[in-house]
């Protein structure tokens, strides 16, 4: 029997793993109804608002995305997670590659069929120089 | 008898009030012991990291910070909001008003005793001109 923690470590990979593969549908069964998305600079936003987004994302780039998980805390039926994130993107046109740094703050709602869902995602990456170290520590 | 969601909301107006007034052990008293502040650019910290900044922070600025609750969800013994926030520093020493908006996503845990504490706060505000009409809307 998986525990709840191993839950949101896999889920988490799975993740990852769909947003590098562009596995816009992967998402979407990822994330809670009123699953709400947060960085620097954005307006929060939902479930609807997201897959335009990210389509449009992976049809002009390239994207790349590690996340190191630091921190799971479980609670009954609610999780949160910290992780360390870093993304490239390359446009598929030509161009400088563009890379970001920074953490993501997760909570995650367990359903009542026993499925972990993103709840919250609030990411707080921004901009670094091609070859900072922080990106390649 | 107080409603979980009433006293998220009455944490919420106390932590702006003490950020405002300078009350760090207002602050310390509402953060539980393993709280974690993340924001743009910034390395994760934690309650120790906390007082010496904030401490600095008002003695070298006046610090006037507004806070609008935008979501308040209760799942047992945890809550985790949304809030649309402003920030205005002031130097004390004279020199420019700086502005910051954005958003705060916010995780409490609720103590065997009843209480309520912040557990992990993220934000993504970031600088805004001067006369932007995103700060006084």
């Amino acid at each position: 029997m998986e525990s709840d923690e191993q839950a949101i470590r896999e889920l988490h990979l799975t993740w990852i793993d769909a947003v590098n593969s562009g596995d816009l549908a992967g998402l979407l069964r990822s994330m809670a109804d009123d699953v709400m998305f947060l960085g620097p600079g954005e307006t929060p936003s939902g479930r609807d608002a997201f897959s335009p987004r990210f389509s449009a994302a992976h049809q002009q780039s390239r994207i790349t995305c590690s996340s190191e998980l630091q921190d799971v805390v479980v609670v009954g039926d609610v999780a949160y997670t910290l992780s360390r994130d870093k993304l490239s993107v390359t446009p598929r046109a030509g161009g400088e590659e563009m890379r970001f740094a920074g953490y993501r703050s997760t909570v995650y709602r367990k359903q009542p069929d026993g499925r972990w869902l993103l709840a919250r995602d609030t990411h707080t990456l921004s901009t670094i120089a091609g070859g900072a170290g922080d990106f390649n520590p």
